[in-house]
């Protein structure tokens, strides 16, 4: 049986990392930029037309016997997206098959995973899954902190994910699409149906790489599909079922504005340093967050440019009622979409030609020549902990948990400025701390901490520590919103880890940048 | 030195084909379908962002910057797209480059040439350029057919470029991407600016595949240039320069309906039949070539759609005024374009989203899962000659010269029905032969011959021959044709050819079919 992981070292951040994860060997961390890749990209083995239905025609009766078609077998890999988010109906039932077939050993791929997802809890337990390569939120996160997956999760942000996949590092087998407008030959996309949740950007680089492809769809229309988010030229088998997906459940926890008047008030903190350091002027462009908070805070940023007349070039994210406002109204020329938040996301991207799909290609790859990142002038997001070195961790909390995936936070960190939005203290835990309890993204890309107790401003930023001069904001060291948390809520405990590792987090360009490590039930 | 081919053998179709080309082994045709290719699709050299501008602005001052930044030298494949046809103002000047530098041995992999490209024949006399591999019209074919070229010349269909770039049988080094529209990052379209051309499916691979990627402009705007129909993901620099091409000249020769009456009754002969054998009827598609005769083709289908009030799903094929107008009035939903043959087209193209770029990718590509070309009910193609096998030849005239290259005219073969509209002779020269000189398409994907003298069938369409029972249609067998075509013009005499190769012609999986031979001066 292959080890969890094997051949800890330090990396170039000082933290424990395996070198070889699931029998496969891995690069530690060695700096921003600092790693180059070797190699070429995957190439997928070569088709032939002569093996396809001639007129295009690639429907199968289930999803089932597509997956037996596929040659579905022990150890697979398996990968499905997540733009259905919380209404997701596709995962839960490719491994209701596998556990069916009896095939056993699965790595199950998600570009994220969701409350929904607990439901395959129950086949982490029986052997059907060894592992996630992906997110655990929630039930899953903690199932995988006690160290109860067979293998060693490995989390990795939405670019990261490309990145896997493109380099041929995370070899899809096969990958099932959720789309709710398809044609018999693979063409879909998400926009058209009862179902529609928007792009289908997620499940770009499985389309683009995974051995077998599969769309899955509840409105199937006649050849041509369009827009084809997703290229029948990709695809291998076609299933029509009864529902695809919740399209209500789309809009789940994280993507609406805030009513906490506390969070409302950082937003409006981050809004008017951005306006002060100019950050936000005529043709900039920005992205805001899934969460609550930096919801609030593009709401921010559209009354000030109201106020002062002005447009952004471009709004990146996923988009939402707000942002299509924006759109609409004309105070942004573009949003370029990684991701549908709400009903109204999907109208405004089926209807306006002005409001693109991206992908992780186009947006987050680091293994591309360049992407969309570092054209973004301002990035709001979110953590779970910074500590005095900047270091931001989203995907465990204080107590020691994994409960979130990386999403595009990482990717996010290469925009012009970095600015984190966050309370000093989340029901009495510092938030600010000494030491990131995992290290997700390294202190030198993240440049302001707002809190309702003061903003800081990373020292390497002297350009907007000189702005803010003279502005009446209430600027302060990260040291001393530490001993201001630390004051409220006494020193943090720390959490009893035990001493095996459950789960690595991957960098933006593959390397190892941490793990996360067990705790007791 | 390589030498320009090895190992002759004769092929499935009874041709002598070499088994090594330009030094790289080749295999030879056997049989639609029977080729399964091993291996993997190719991958290019992984890239990191660390090594391209964080703000994304890869303009550099001049192509010569971009090809020295290329690293361009001796031996290297440089590729370049045609979708400005005769009015590409970017080919010439990079082997104006090439040959400043003193770089020799270049092979030159265009998507199609055009008389514009008579420039480069010094090029070649003076060993800058090595060999074409893509396609060699007028004057570059004389050149190739008197054995003039140092290399092997090799020829392939849009979907055989395509399929040869993916599978890395063609590696290109350096590809040279003219647009009309292109941001600093390289997301470029060839839909806005003066010298608007259309789509840029041509130039998909080469994006995809080729080492380096550079974009030229006359037309820069600020991020993003949406749609990008290339990524600047792929791209390496940006040159703006002043004119990127001759939209003018973009209809060039076969992009007007003919105004021939004996090829009007050709066309309206083939329409005739389409009618009667009920291929025409609701929701069928169609794809007619840029030929003259076959643009009429489309005009006398839209009078009888109009007749009888049915409309078409899709017409595939070159866009242009004729088309344009069909989707406008609602005669076919959409329009699936490869290449835009006018600027009707381009106008329509950058407003209709029912108007939609093809690549050769979707619509060609042979090593695809699928393509588009087989769910195309009926294809109107030309030829130079056809055998009475029902051979086809699209490449030399009865002469022996190479004229033209293959364009899409193998891939579409694979559609339902396969209709060839010829004259029965072309300048006292018969179109229908005992022998093709030039086996570009097996006779057993060639449905029906339509001349001025009569039609004949595929013996293997049983289907068609038993609905134009009664019909009225002048029904006659391909030899009855050939009979007819000798007691007018005599039976023709055949080239005479030199023992020695000057280009293959490969098959849409990357076989070799055919051999082109020496002429003398």
């Amino acid at each position: 049986m292959t080890k969890k992981y094997d051949k800890l070292v330090t990396n170039a951040l000082g933290r424990i990392v395996p070198e070889v994860i699931n029998g496969q060997v891995a690069v530690p961390f060695m700096g921003i930029g600092k790693y180059k890749p070797a190699g070429h990209r995957y190439g997928p083995a070569i088709s032939s037309c002569a093996d396809y239905p001639a007129d295009g025609n690639k429907l199968v009766a289930s999803l089932r016997d597509a997956l037996e078609l596929c040659g579905l077998k022990d150890g697979m890999t398996i990968s499905t997206h997540h733009h259905f988010r919380d209404g997701d109906l596709i995962a839960n039932q490719i491994f209701d098959i596998a556990h069916d077939m009896g095939v056993k050993n699965l790595v199950w791929a998600p570009s994220a995973s969701f409350p929904c997802h607990e439901y395959l809890i129950k086949y982490l337990e029986d052997g059907t899954i060894n592992r996630i390569e992906g997110s655990m939120n929630g039930p899953l996160g903690k199932f995988t902190s006690r160290g109860k997956m067979a293998g060693l999760a490995v989390l990795r942000s939405h670019g990261g994910r490309y990145q896997a996949i493109q380099d041929g590092e995370l070899k899809v087998d096969i990958t099932v699409i959720g789309a709710t407008c398809c044609d018999p030959f693979g063409n879909a996309n998400g926009l058209n149906g009862t179902s529609a949740s928007g792009g289908l950007g997620f499940a770009l680089a499985d389309s683009q790489y995974a051995g077998k492809v599969v769309v899955v769809t509840d409105n199937l229309i006649e050849f041509p599909c369009v827009p084809w988010q997703i290229q029948g030229n990709y695809v291998d088998y076609t299933v029509l079922v009864d529902k695809v997906g919740i399209p209500e459940k789309i809009v789940s926890g994280t993507t609406q504005i805030t009513k906490s008047p506390d969070r409302l008030l950082l937003a409006e903190m981050t809004a008017r340093f951005c306006e002060v350091t100019g950050i936000i002027r005529e043709g900039f462009s920005f992205q805001a967050g899934a969460g609550g908070t930096a919801l609030a805070v593009g709401d921010f940023f559209y009354k000030i440019m109201k106020e002062k007349g002005i447009k952004a070039r471009f709004a990146r994210g996923g988009s939402n009622l707000y942002l299509v406002k924006m759109l609409e109204e004309g105070y942004v020329d573009f949003i370029l979409d990684g991701q549908t938040f709400d009903l109204d996301g999907v109208r405004s991207m089926a209807m306006n030609p002005n409001h693109l799909m991206t992908t992780p290609f186009t947006s987050y790859n680091y293994h591309g020549k360049g992407n969309f990142s570092g054209m973004v002038d301002v990035a709001i997001l979110g953590a779970t902990e910074i500590d005095v070195n900047f270091n931001g961790n989203v995907v465990t909390h204080s107590d020691g948990y994994l409960l979130h995936g990386i999403g595009g936070w990482q990717n996010c960190l290469f925009s012009k400025t970095v600015i984190i939005p966050i309370p000093l203290f989340r029901d009495r835990i510092p938030v600010i701390v000494d030491e990131v309890t995992t290290l997700c993204g390294p202190g030198e890309l993240i440049d302001v901490i707002v809190t309702e107790r003061g903003i800081c401003i990373n020292p390497l930023r002297t350009d907007l520590l000189e702005k803010v001069q003279g502005s009446g904001l209430p600027v302060v060291t990260i040291n001393q919103l530490k001993e201001e948390a630390e004051r409220i809520c006494g020193k943090p405990e720390k959490p009893k880890f035990l001493n095996e590792i459950v789960a690595a987090i991957k960098w933006v360009d593959g390397t190892v940048i941490d793990s996360v490590w067990k705790l007791s039930e």
